[in-house]
């Protein structure tokens, strides 16, 4: 059973358990609204996942929605529509609500990119409606899973806007077929699992968002047993090279590793692999 | 039945109509040839995307080729080669033949990239003979649709030349797989519509070229049903987000969307939505 | 049968065949220790695909292990602890043992970017173990093959370290799901034939090794019969287009093609077309 | 004395002569308002520098404004406020206006580049008044000569907006002194032809316009006397170098003279080096 | 005489006062140990100017150090070697204090970096000693004055490290002269206010820190004259304009532009140009 | 005196000293052809530079021309021209010349960027005739300084081709004035010392070349007492910023001294500064 983590227990919108040892399990916590978004959850999205960031006793996290209905049905509307910050602020001319839009904008992408940020592998596991923000959310993790059953759309485009808080900006380069990226974010049209799958979207469809959460576990549990100092300087380097030429990112690579050879893992895991038992690795 | 659309009656190579409202279907015409290009057809394509790029009453595009044959075949290399534009001019010296050659190379280029350029969605049908050309438009489309029985290939290197009009540029980002990639362009095989749609090339397959274009129109009517604002704007940063890293995407993606959030559309996406009506948006 | 190419013989751990006209057959070749790497062999690498770059009387390049039981199991850990490489020297302070080890990956990196540079299509046959280096190495070719029963993974962070030699830097790049890389990559768990092929990283699964072979010496064998101007400047503008966006891409095409549109090799493959026999080109 | 170029008669608010041999003098000519910009001259400017890029009887061309009084005193703000476009037109939403204009400024941008883009080294004369628009023109050409007493100034945050035509892009790659650069741009404030030379904004500071047109033109025909290949070359690599890294820059350089330095031009300058002759180059 | 801005008192190491209207004049405030910076006072730096960027009752800032005899002496090195935060934590291994080192390094960029994003044009006056972490902080502002007498140095070698605070980054892109950039930071040595105005790393010289802040100040309220929209667009293009090719700044240009146009300040700007008044904006 | 450098007296036309302890001192030495180079000469400045790059007896190198006439009258044309490779051998189609010229090229330009390549900092001292190659030379240097009396050129234009092994590459990144750039580059024309520094080209100007190598070799000598670690290191960073937004080099400088800041030469230096000793510093 999970324990819990008592220095995640304040968060109002995130429920955060440990299912096994070095793994933390986040949930988006608004079940009853679908675990629909308001500015405070993204605000408090992002100070989770600085904390998970440089959380020692943490090595990989899974993400998943509160109950059965939805990993996130994306922004609460409503909620956004009452305030002002869609619209950057009554009277002001357009170029002044221009200046308030883009600070919100690019505050809310950055609370979003926490999760890229985040030192720590993330896994999420998508389940029921997953619209709009919800996509945005899974572009930004590490590694997807999906129910069977799961509704997934880019669907901004349905309330009147192109989708700026990272769909459109990372989901060309989490999937090869540009011809499908375009028509499901052109046309908001909903896709299932298997098609996410098959475009590949996600590493693995399973049954439902139970059995989803166990292999998430898993894999997250097979992740923290490797050296921390492998496994976040792999993601760094991953997402460094999705951004930059090869030559730029060898180069990375190489002044990467010019410290982190000289960690004591690499004896400890060939050390484990000779004597055939499992290694212990510091904290990171 | 599609109307005819008279504003582009004058273009000789190019038939356009409207199947629906919003849509225009264009048709490479000169099955006779299989649809092959000479110059002034390159020229004509050109100026016809560009002129649908602000046609305010146009919001989606659906391009295929005349006939049952072909999509198009190709450049017409008969028609090329008793030109001299191939060869940069008689009597020059090498480097003076390379400058007619890049002058050449880079408005053929720019010819086919007015409609990657186009800020309307351009959904093309590829059906037949599809060869070299064929798939340089291709490349440059939002979305692709394949019918079954159709014979592809990236033929250039069979005529002695590395591909130049955009298919070398585009289809490593247009799928995911490079060794798929590598192989069609290295050897000109052909690849069938099964095939396409493996690796990603296309979303999807379909019986044959009328089938396809049905499908074509009505995904085209779905993405004119939602705000153009939205949907320019989302082809716009998709295109932008495959060329640049996602850092500068996201900062992109917020100043486009500091003017766009502003839109009467927003309001009325929400409104039909809560109303459960369809939305009108005004032309853009 | 394969005959020899003397040229070729002076390398130690690579045997060098040509099984049909104008193709290398490139084995490692060191089986009883499942051809995994030590530092000779990679510099040795460097020599052997250099010189298979400019050597005119090759148009493209076919890449194995020698035996059955492994393409390659990698870095031979045990040569490589033995060294003082790893860990740059002894006595010195961390920066100047973080010096060494930036020099000695560079130096690696270029070993195995070599196959990249070669300005020969180089097709890899995978088969039976392939860890680690033998990731590096096939990410760093153009065209991937496996047979059926080969254990792939990138298998780094189990011996504590990020893959430094390219597979971090490629693989995103070589396939489309950046679920499945960031999955692989950071777990280090093993993946088959199947799967490499489902996600894109090879173009075909074959019976075995015998029938990898084979495919590759026909696809290689097919690149030969076309206009080698063609092919390597297919290889040269796709490794270009991979790292810039698509407005450099087609400006370098363009600036490529002014000198080599002047190739008599048009004209050859031209008048072969129309005279349907098979062309004959220059060395290059 | 200047001859005329029929070629170039047509243009209603461009005086175009040929001072010397190979040389093309164009005027901005509307001097009675200050030499002030409206839109169809600016799309006068594109297809006249578009003309002369590829006429193979000029060389080189110098840029300066007719009268006295000014170079060019900017946009010519009463003409464009009469007019709709920048508003982006009546009764639209703010989205639809900032599409309009987008456009407008993309094409307005599009016209000035063509000078950098003209493939003959442009050299521009700046005297007396040389607001906001000169300095987005005088930024695109290669070389500036400035006469005292010029008054110039990127005016633009004078009349409320950001320099959108090119001088925010281009002046910081222009000269060296960032400081200096967000300074006048900040604060509009005027500069002299001395501290235009300080700075490296310009190449020399001449007594009066007449002065400056005269050493235009020498330099212009200095150029002239040069094989056009190496020169033309010369800004095209120039113009790709800054804004590309130096291994990028290298690599286009070498595929650049692969071509070109097949031309006859290298022996006809070696010869002439020899036989101290003057050499003959074809056109270009 | 300065007025005090109670928004700022709260600030243990900068007094910020408003020495005009919409002007701010923020001082690093620790004299006694001539203005040298410990951890605490970066964070505070980093809150100060993230406030002023979104302060609309702030125009302008002028930054300079209390005191006469120092801007800064850069990082307060008695404070910084009692801490741990230098060498990543006691015990661990290499890996892990690289780890502590990289994501304090990180943190102390993002927090000089606060000047660069704020959204308000930052202008320094450099008096004094002003060494190490004085440039790293001058580099980041936006107009660089310097007071006669002054002791400029990039000083890190000198204790042993490669500067990592924004010098290296950010000097090649201030000044135009490559060789004098290696020349100061490969030796440490000082170069005073005239070499700093010969090379452009400052726009002027002043007689002493008083005649820098009258003259800062004359300058940030000529800036706060202008429209703010026109201002606050001008830096954040200039600052991209630095770190991209000129298409890119020119295309976000023009949508920056497409929601900035709209503003009621040109209109004011107009008007007020043509009625010879003084413009009022809107705050920002 | 100099002392003699037996590891580096095997080359033939460079000759290698040591005037001070940690210096190098090397030579082009052809007098008697006022050093122009043919290709023996730039391989072996590529062998030379990659030897001394990690040799750890050396911390600065000092780059001059021997004999008083010229640092180097470039290319030896004559050499040049009775080879093949400036045509890319007899009898070949052009496509196959320019495969020979462009491989030719990258490796001529691969021999001198070994220079910039080179982990310790090369000063170069200009004197006498610096015509073509010498300022690509000098510009893949890290600092220049200058004889009185020197006459430079980017002379390439006058033998028909564009500067192709670095000065269009890297002159524009050396210099802020993108003007000056442009003339000299396109006119071929001479620039004296005072235009070299006043443009920012070199650091200074000295009387003689002797005053320059005593300067040279006074500056190389402070650098040498410097920690080589962070000289080594500020070296690499500032290669890499030239070329890489400031958001990119901050990341990569961080990482970069996440393992540089774990040195002994920081308490080395820090408590030579508090003792007012002399710090030592072990090899690098």
């Amino acid at each position: 059973m999970a324990s819990s983590l008592p220095a995640y227990s304040g968060y109002k919108h995130f429920q955060t358990t440990s299912p096994a040892p070095w793994i933390a399990h986040v949930q988006i916590n608004r079940p009853q609204k679908l675990n629909s978004f308001h500015e405070e959850m993204w605000l408090e999205l992002r100070s989770l996942f600085n904390a998970l960031s440089t959380d020692s006793s943490i090595r990989s996290v899974v993400l998943s929605g509160a109950g059965d209905r939805a990993f996130s049905a994306g922004l609460d509307v409503v909620a956004a529509s009452t305030t002002e910050t869609l619209q950057g602020g009554k009277g002001a001319d357009v170029a002044r609500r221009a200046a308030g839009i883009r600070r919100h904008i690019l505050e809310f992408q950055e609370c979003i990119s926490a999760i890229e940020k985040c030192e720590k592998p993330v896994i999420c596991v998508l389940h029921g409606i997953s619209y709009g923000l919800a996509v945005d959310i899974a572009c930004a993790c590490d590694v997807r899973i999906v129910a069977r059953g799961a509704r997934l759309a880019v669907k901004e485009v349905d309330i009147g806007l192109a989708a700026d808080i990272g769909s459109l900006s990372r989901l060309p380069k989490c999937v090869g077929s540009m011809s499908w990226v375009k028509e499901v974010c052109l046309s908001a049209r909903e896709f299932g699992a298997e098609e996410a799958e098959r475009v590949g979207f996600v590493s693995r469809v399973v049954e439902d968002k139970e059995k989803g959460i166990e292999e998430a576990v898993k894999l997250a549990g097979l992740i923290a047993t490797k050296s921390p100092v492998a496994v976040q300087g792999t993601k760094e380097i991953l997402n460094h090279a999705r951004d930059h030429p090869v030559e730029d990112s060898l180069r990375y690579t190489a002044i990467w590793n010019s410290a982190n050879l000289q960690t004591d893992d690499i004896k400890a895991a060939l050390f484990s692999t000779m004597k055939k038992t499992k290694p212990e690795f510091a904290k990171l």
